[in-house]
């Protein structure tokens, strides 16, 4: 019987990776679940139960192994394989996005972006095409994408959602502040910048800084 | 008594105010707790749970006063002032940032940029000076900083935090991958982009995409 993984647990995944990508670079063979859950902030008995949903993988007063834990982890993140993006906005934050090189390195790809103003062309340092919006659709019957990134401003956030899903984009990475109305078999991972700007206002309203 | 809001209420506050916000400008005068429930994807009672922490907002039967409850998260999460930010790194993200006139518009302004490299100057759009980063401590002593962002390489991060910490910087918005060790009176915000993206690449894997 497959287990349902908590949203809670798959938030923390990728943060096991990083933190045993570091390891790795550091040269680490194998760290106990505690200096595990030091490095992460999180305690050991949350280490051993999250990663027991995906049956576990450290040996009782051994530890993990840092190369094998990572490598694990690296398959149910689904980064043993490629995926492909396109960039919709090209903004500061979508020509930061396209620009940004950290992310071919696990294998995402942008291979397009999109904006009403194609002019912006020169700005993108990388060789990715930026297309006219209208042109979208047309792409998207022709080329495999996986991942589609909305970085326009947020009064087009929703119609361009729209027009991904009428196309057949099942997984869309948000950078508007919007909330985005989309059907439920759709995945969306939302980044509000602004949200998270907010904390830190809120804790320096809260010490009267 | 003052009573300890949780990390997930605070959490949740700027996602309040950013629908509120859209709902002022949809031109709406009072919203139930029913309808903000739908619209925010939490259930009602989440909402009147949540809000009771800072006093109850709304009336029974009533709903709440979009414009006297957006005024009043306002309050709460500190936008009735203004932040003097400073950015560390003038990469893709650094600029993207920098360039990004949305943060004003709350009250969140950029002062400075520091860099290894002075000579990316010419990329900011908006009049913000870049220095060198080793005229940071030189200009904490004579400049009010409220946040610092940084958006240096991933192994410049910690020494970038440990300098920004020992000029007294408190509220500390981290754009690098790294898990930073700092003092326990520091605030820290973390925007993980690739935690995010990898959320992402784990549904495509488990979907079979």
């Amino acid at each position: 019987m497959k287990k349902k993984i908590s949203e809670a647990v798959i938030k923390r995944l990728p943060r096991y990776y990083r933190c045993l990508t570091e390891l790795e670079q550091e040269g680490a063979d194998r760290i106990s679940s505690h200096a595990l859950s030091v490095r992460m902030g999180v305690t050991a008995s949350q280490i051993r139960q999250d990663l027991n949903c995906f049956g576990g993988f450290g040996q009782q007063g051994y530890g993990y192994k840092v190369h094998d834990l990572r490598a694990a982890l690296r398959g149910l993140i689904g980064l043993d394989r490629t995926y492909s993006m396109i960039i919709l906005g090209a903004g500061n934050i979508g020509q930061a996005l396209a620009n940004y090189s950290g992310f071919d390195k696990e294998g995402f790809y942008v291979k397009a972006m999109f904006d009403v103003n194609v002019s912006l062309t020169h700005r993108t340092s990388r060789n990715i095409p930026l297309y006219h919006i209208d042109l979208l659709e047309k792409y998207l019957e022709s080329n495999k994408v996986d991942i589609a990134v909305i970085s326009v401003t947020q009064s087009e956030a929703q119609n361009v959602a729209n027009r991904l899903v009428a196309s057949g984009i099942k997984y869309i990475w948000n950078f508007t502040p919007s909330e985005l109305s989309i059907p439920e078999d759709i995945i969306i991972e939302n980044v509000h910048l602004s949200d998270s700007l907010f904390t830190l206002s809120y804790r320096c309203r809260e010490n009267g800084v």
